[in-house]
């Protein structure tokens, strides 16, 4: 390996961390990637800006910070814990480019308004990440062949979680890692709110490598829970928003009417969306998924709103111009009511299958290791004085009555008209029989 | 006027200001315009993100911000200065709505990367604003309407200067107005540098109407001085920085070589980018005006990459993955020597035109009244305990330092590859030469 | 009643709540009397200064962020839920006034070192604040009395929950009331942790009166659910702190000692503590009380390293020197072991009277109404669209984890030389017996 | 020099450094010994919390800041300015411990109201700091002297400026020192006021040493002008506000007071301050000095409202229940007014020798070197890219205006009654002529 440092460490000034600090070559030439810089054009959190207005920030930012935690974080392990001997389990300074270049490239392969394009072109942006870091077209694959030939796949192994070395892995990759650590404290700067303000300082001196990864000092637990209860409070306050996703819906729709559209040919004669063409026919280049952003979205939204398809041009509209869906709770209950509902709407007007939707948000805040889930936890490890581990459930009560327990939110779309007051209007009869469905935000 | 209050107030969160506080329907009605929300999509700050990676917020803060604190200072003067009889100098309330929607509809006009966009194609945002209030076709000014008849041209007249009471006037715009304090504020948290950060609080507590507009208590004199000094620093260190201003000349440029493309046909068989073609032939809409937004033009500069021209191609990937110009600073005994070097810049085989170019900033931080002036400033006036005023510069030290001083910074661009180092390479002599010209970041 | 209001509102500049509103001459008047002013001599925190440096702020900056915390829910009823007719439970503005006279004064009693002070000299704050009110003795009083002869007493009953209006008692005593707010959001600023910053903003938005008191908007349950869980991460991290605790312990023994050295008249002959004369006799005078503060008792702890008894001498030296008593953690199993400890240290020399003692701290984070408990918490209610309460806990899967659940931490104190390393000392083995019973900060 | 670290970093909690690292065990016994211990019981702000009642930190605090910041001063200057060879001008980091101990304990000497106090006592901080470090009688001394039998000297130097290397000195003191530094940001924290709140991180990254001292990256330049500005409003708005210093006078003439009666006599009979004694005959040793704290003064002054000597008894009044004198600018023109205004306050009933002062409080915002002054200044040198040093007015306009000129208040204080309307009232006359002096806050 060929680890070049810069002849003076650079910052980039950031309102969370106040100065990212970059000290090698490879990580300041990735930066400098075309592929890096696109990001961005994406924004972190989709279309939450549509209600918390501050949440504009992108994935370059995000991105950024996590390196510099995991920056933090070696720092610190090289200070306190510097391996004696292989296999003492203390913390090895030659793992830390890897660690570095994956923390800065772990959301490398994200799209515009990810998991709604995702869903409905069925890319995955994990798969998209490594494949950017191994292919040989890529700046950023050209940058890490310079450190060594094999060391774009030991990077886009680290993401990929089979590195052998678990202190790398969960530094990026745990329930309480880089990637978590940065976007709470972004987005909870960005959005104003003070959900996501837990002691980052504070988890970092408290952070200790051992054999089989990365646990917490005893005398942190607090912080931890404290961490643990923040990001809870993000997922019920700002993640799940009811009308960030009221706009997803929005987007969802519309997407899948331009590419319903697309398929049957009634794009033609029109200006075509040149870039989405791939995505519409599912046979994306590297090239073609590289040059999508939030902004090129947004120019077809544009173009398309002068598209004579009504229900194109409406849903571009409304998504251009923040007109959410509306939405109501249901539960396993009254689930048996939302056809009924969507006829309701339909009646009104409406094609049902783009003007109502179904749109659940789920978390599981914490969960302990189990060997027979399918997606294993990493669970949080915290040390005692003596050397021994508790895991965190078993000494937080707080902690405790969030593990292993899905907290979600199931919610029916539909547009505002259907809840306005109207009078004297045709569909009266519709609306009333539909309003009378809700009660206190929820279809009973 | 037919002002009608929500039934309950709406907030809206922000990171600046904690909630923004909507209480007519008016107000909230312009928000949901397609012509206010397109403000989302265009930065506050153009370039300067480039260099100060926070700074992605749109216009669209900025504006709402403006209106919170035209909202503030409206209610302070309501509870601490409401006129008692006509011509008494204090406030009348019924000019309320007029200021807060001229507050909030200020910034309506701007394009995307505002300057250099107005710099290429001859456009000016504040008569696009006035023109897209007062235009019928509008939902904007179908929203004023409904207050009265001649409501979008009062709202229009505020941000003309032309509105008769010279408070409302002074709110939006004068060397200390909501527009100001809330640019400040928000541009220092966005890029989370300090030097924005004054004290509005106590600025609102100080503000006070009078005859001739708005002054300012005697005892806020070292507030209002702490303000004017946070914008000239604001200036100095990030709306000037040479590396966003190295990206803005890479825009101008590629912009340039565009419209110039297209003038000479040579655009033709490639896809057109249509909704910059009005802009090309300078015969621009209301409509083709609101299509545009920073999306828009990135999307263009993405297809023109795959042009066959090569300085457009060029050009557009500078932009897009950062490849900003490096600059030196110029006097006027220096400036001779600037075709000197443009010359080299051609030697090593760029073309001057798109290559080279002089960018400066000038910033004049405060001034005092001067009738013989062109752009005449209103002074900022401190009331004394026997309500006579005195001009801010007169008791401040400080102030008076940067009175009627333009400030600026003037500046040479070109590309990078000028002043890096370059071994056996068959341009070194142009190199040598290039760089012995210039010394400590200056052009001697 | 007699409210006479200020010509011109007056403000005190705070960091928690930036400045502090005052518009009643009566809240300037109290402010302004002596016994008011008092109280910027008594620490807010008592020992946790020791622990946390910054937090030495005092009980009069908590007493005027009550008051405008008070001020703030005052205006905001006012505003949004003005009192129609008698008995529809919304908020009736003439109560303002004794709210926020109550808000203002209710800590008014406190002592230095408040519990401990009141654990060995047998006082009690919450009688000596109304005490204070209602004699005619005080400024306190006949500043009150100028609003109406029985104002005195109004305001005492608010503290002593006995006032019939349930809105007014709740703003100042429930739990989520504006005493426990600023405490909270001044403690976590002061000792420069986090863990406190719940969004006050928000829960003042979604307070309600109603006719039982006082709910909360639907949409504010996170933000409540966020505070409640701050307050107890509050008490887990700083309240209970061993280590102010260990100072506490010191704090105790000191005053124990004294008060056993004056009975027994072995102070004779030496510079008499004279302010704590009538607390040594248990026969205290408002005058007496109101003469205390922390320094006066820093002064006696001075005089008392030049006594001849060398135990008052070493325990006031270790509380000036910040010198604590170390502790390891028991539980209802090896409480057995004390004694057996106690006698280990006294076995090395020390007087297992002064230099032992269990300290234990207790918290109920949150509980419901229970009719049947001896003091009946008024539980958090959340209103739903259709005007009906919920009780937190039934919707707050984390509050309901805490819910009437005490938690605590139970701790035996020692001198610390009894866990540090010793060779060769002559007490070696008893060092050693007690060392072997501690084991991962838990005796064993 | 026997330097021994600790076995693991110990970490203090604080709100403005988030924490405070000690490594060195000679830095914690430094923090435990008693001398330092007491700066707990000395407000850093003297009677300025009267005024910002945040503002009640103590000294501890911020000799602990000026530790930290020096601390990473030191750590910048060891990773990116090690020496090579002997004379190179870089940073040797054998100088690291004198530099902290220096840092953390330069204000070791202060004492209670520190400049009023030794104003009326004729006591200097500086000499007693050294006089605190040297002497052999101090648990201070003793700790430094495990490092080496001359170490106590050497730190005394440092604060004495005779140190021979200039880097250490300038870290103490110079225009930008560490403690400058942490004073400005923990001044302004505390009070809640933001014009202290400089960029130091900025700062930090670029002061570098060289042969003459310590110096500032041309790119740093606006981050050092704006820490000047923040200095000056620091001392424009907060220390010397016209309020603070009315409590000031209050203090001085208070211990006047109580010295003149002590000299004559006049206390005999009543409870002694015994521990003031020493300074009323001017015969302090160090026990004596280092008994004093902010506590025992108030002590005192609550004792003396029991006294007979009427004035003495008010002025303690005033000063424990904060009742300022007022005041009003003079300058040298009106200067001449004061003893006939002095006679007015006589002529009411008031000793003009107790009742009347003047209070002028000054600061020389920024000097450049002047070899002919007194106390010459280390003036802030700027280094260019070539190495050669500009000084900072030379470049920055805003610096320009204020260096070399003092800036001053210069006020007349007198009891408020002065000032206050009366009615019919025999002394009439008197208020009457003193209130016609007055215009504007100024004396006419």
């Amino acid at each position: 390996m060929k680890i070049q440092m810069l002849p003076r460490e650079k910052v980039f000034r950031d309102p969370i961390h106040n100065y990212i600090h970059v000290q090698h070559k490879v990580i300041l030439d990735l930066i400098n990637t075309k592929e890096f810089q696109r990001l961005r054009r994406i924004k972190q959190l989709g279309t939450s800006s549509f209600t918390f207005q501050g949440a504009e920030h992108s994935r370059f930012t995000h991105c950024m910070g996590v390196y510099e935690i995991t920056r933090q974080i070696c720092d610190n392990f090289q200070r306190n814990y510097p391996t004696k001997e292989p296999g003492d389990g203390l913390w090895n300074d030659d793992e830390r480019i890897v660690a570095l270049c994956a923390a800065l490239l772990h959301d490398l392969g994200h799209g515009p308004y990810s998991h709604t394009f995702e869903h409905i072109f069925n890319t995955d942006h994990e798969m998209w990440t490594q494949k950017i870091i191994t292919s040989k077209e890529t700046e950023i694959n050209h940058v890490l062949r310079q450190v060594s030939d094999d060391f774009p796949e030991k990077v886009a192994s680290v993401i990929d979680h089979t590195y052998p070395n678990p202190q790398v892995v969960q530094m990026i990759s745990s329930q309480i890692d880089a990637d978590r650590m940065d976007y709470l404290l972004r987005d909870a700067y960005f959005t104003g709110t003070k959900y996501g303000m837990f002691d980052l300082t504070r988890i970092l001196r408290v952070m200790r490598p051992y054999d089989k990864g990365i646990a917490f000092d005893n005398d942190g637990m607090h912080a931890v829970e404290d961490y643990v209860l923040c990001r809870f409070q993000m997922y019920q306050q700002i993640y799940f928003h009811p009308v960030s996703r009221g706009m997803e819906v929005v987007l969802t729709k519309l997407l899948q009417r331009a590419k319903d559209l697309y398929k049957h040919n009634q794009m033609n004669g029109f200006e075509m969306p040149s870039l989405l063409v791939p995505f519409f026919t599912e046979n994306v280049s590297i090239d073609d998924y590289l040059s999508l952003d939030d902004g090129i979205l947004n120019t077809y939204f544009t173009l398309w709103q002068s598209y004579p398809d009504e229900i194109l041009k409406d849903l571009a509209y409304r998504f251009l111009s923040r007109k959410p869906f509306k939405s109501a709770q249901y539960n396993h209950e009254t689930k048996a009511k939302l056809p009924e509902l969507a006829e309701l709407v339909e009646n009104t007007g409406f094609d049902k299958n783009y003007y109502t939707a179904i749109n659940t948000s789920f978390d599981l805040p914490y969960d302990i290791y189990n060997p027979r889930q399918n997606k294993r936890k990493t669970q949080i490890e915290i040390m005692q004085d003596d050397g021994s581990l508790i895991e965190l459930s078993t000494i937080s009560r707080l902690v405790n009555a969030l593990t292993g327990k899905i907290t979600g939110d199931e919610r029916f779309y539909f547009p505002k008209t259907m809840i306005v007051e109207h009078s004297n209007d045709i569909f009266s009869g519709f609306y009333d029989a539909f309003q009378s469905h809700i009660h206190n935000d929820m279809i009973v």
